[in-house]
């Protein structure tokens, strides 16, 4: 949080100059074997998550056993440069982090293929994991009372992991949503977690490529989001078996890929129980 | 748009499988003299306007002069590859390119720090334009009145640029802000429109220091969010003589750095008539 002093005007009262809050965006430049592989604008705190998290979901690292330390740079004030100390035998791949530029080296660049590069790298979700729908509902409600009012006013994105039997086992927010996703994937990784295959993945706003991929690099059985999710989400989701649900708020919530990992209630699934086993896919 | 089939489920209601749209996301590779630059996730359309302001933004061509031919790569069938011709007097520095690392030798990277390597690269506004609040208060209307149902509901990210007298001049939607913004801006840039210093960048959510930076490039003198700022925004607002507005909705506004460009009411002004000069700042 950072305060700010801002001019406050509303149609028909006079204009007041009034302090305010704002969610703090600074830059984190990461370096690997001493060198920068990435700056991110991210909200401070939790960096050495996020490091983890960043390394993890570019491919770079599979395991905590990969990661001999991380440490604020010493010279850096700010603790705003953040060093990660491989394992020798850690092969790093510099060229993968620009992550940008996609190598592809045909015409014809489209969803497919983006899919098909990630692919190899991350492997397919295989869960037999299920969880219930009402569990899933009570996770945004979760997430919510464990956010400060701030965030939940929209001012940061969250991301929240959850078992399958709808405990809180981290909460992280940021003003970059990759950045919270990142933050929860490091924690988990550190402790050893991975892979999520019995866990949710709780987004506060949309899902996209990038949340999914993350995701997969986690190895994440459940992704559900409170908005929509991209078309390439769906795309990506359903091509690596990742549960994807959307709109997961307010008693509802629409399931885009992998389905029969998701428990509904015996009224609500009966009249249209084929779906549940994988029609939609 | 992109149609697809869900699993929708309500409380107490049977799970129904029905038709739903998405937001479009598809990768876009821009290249620069044969040489790939970016791949974007992006929603397709306007893709030469995206190009144009990815490069204007990014620092490598600052007027339509510098642009000679923008092409769908000929042997993408899926329009996902762009190829920009530049003049021959163009100097291209592609190390800028990899925009993610920042060319920052010494230990102590911040906020500051990521402001000063900005500056140099495009002027600080200077512009003695001024908009009124009602107008401004307006164009959040005219802006929602443009979208399409679907973006209206929050599935995509809009930017609209308009003249101080309030006329929509172009609103470009897509799944990732900053693309919004860099169609937007690319354009103006090919109508010969810049500086856009007697204009008003509108966009619909958060503004970061990606957008702030992203305007300045095109010479922006007020940029307006319907949603809140982040610290790294406002800092870069104030270091750069740019107006910045933000939750500008249901007829109320904040206004974060150079207030003097906004006419409020004289009812609302005389009370405060100091802080329109500056004292914000």
């Amino acid at each position: 949080m950072h305060p700010v002093n801002v001019l406050r005007y509303r149609t028909d009262e006079p204009l007041v100059e009034a302090p305010d809050e704002l969610a703090t965006e600074e830059p984190l430049e990461i370096r690997v074997r001493g060198r920068a592989v990435t700056v991110t604008m991210r909200t401070p705190g939790e960096d050495a998550d996020l490091a983890a998290g960043f390394l993890l979901t570019e491919g770079l690292i599979r395991s905590a056993a990969d990661v001999v330390r991380i440490a604020t740079c010493p010279r850096s004030e700010e603790g705003n440069r953040i060093d990660v100390t491989l394992a020798p035998d850690v092969v790093v791949d510099f060229e993968k982090l620009t992550r940008h530029v996609f190598a592809s080296s045909s015409c014809g660049l489209c969803g497919k293929a983006t899919i098909e590069s990630v692919r190899g790298t991350f492997a397919a979700v295989t869960s037999d994991a299920r969880v219930e729908a009402g569990r899933l509902m009570r996770m945004v409600e979760a997430m919510r009372a464990a956010q400060g009012t701030f965030a939940r006013t929209g001012g940061l994105h969250a991301a929240a992991l959850f078992d399958a039997d709808g405990n809180l086992l981290v909460l992280r927010e940021d003003i970059g949503r990759h950045n919270a996703v990142d933050k929860v994937l490091g924690f988990a990784l550190m402790r050893r977690w991975l892979p999520l295959d019995r866990h949710v993945l709780l987004v506060s706003g949309r899902s996209s490529f990038e949340i999914m991929q993350k995701a997969l690099a986690g190895g994440v059985a459940v992704v559900a989001a409170v908005s929509a999710p991209s078309s390439l989400a769906v795309e990506f989701a359903r091509g690596n078996g990742q549960t994807l649900i959307g709109f997961l708020r307010e008693g509802r919530m629409n399931v885009y890929a992998s389905p029969q990992r998701v428990v509904f209630p015996p009224a609500a699934a009966d009249p249209a129980k084929h779906l549940v086993h994988g029609a939609v896919d």
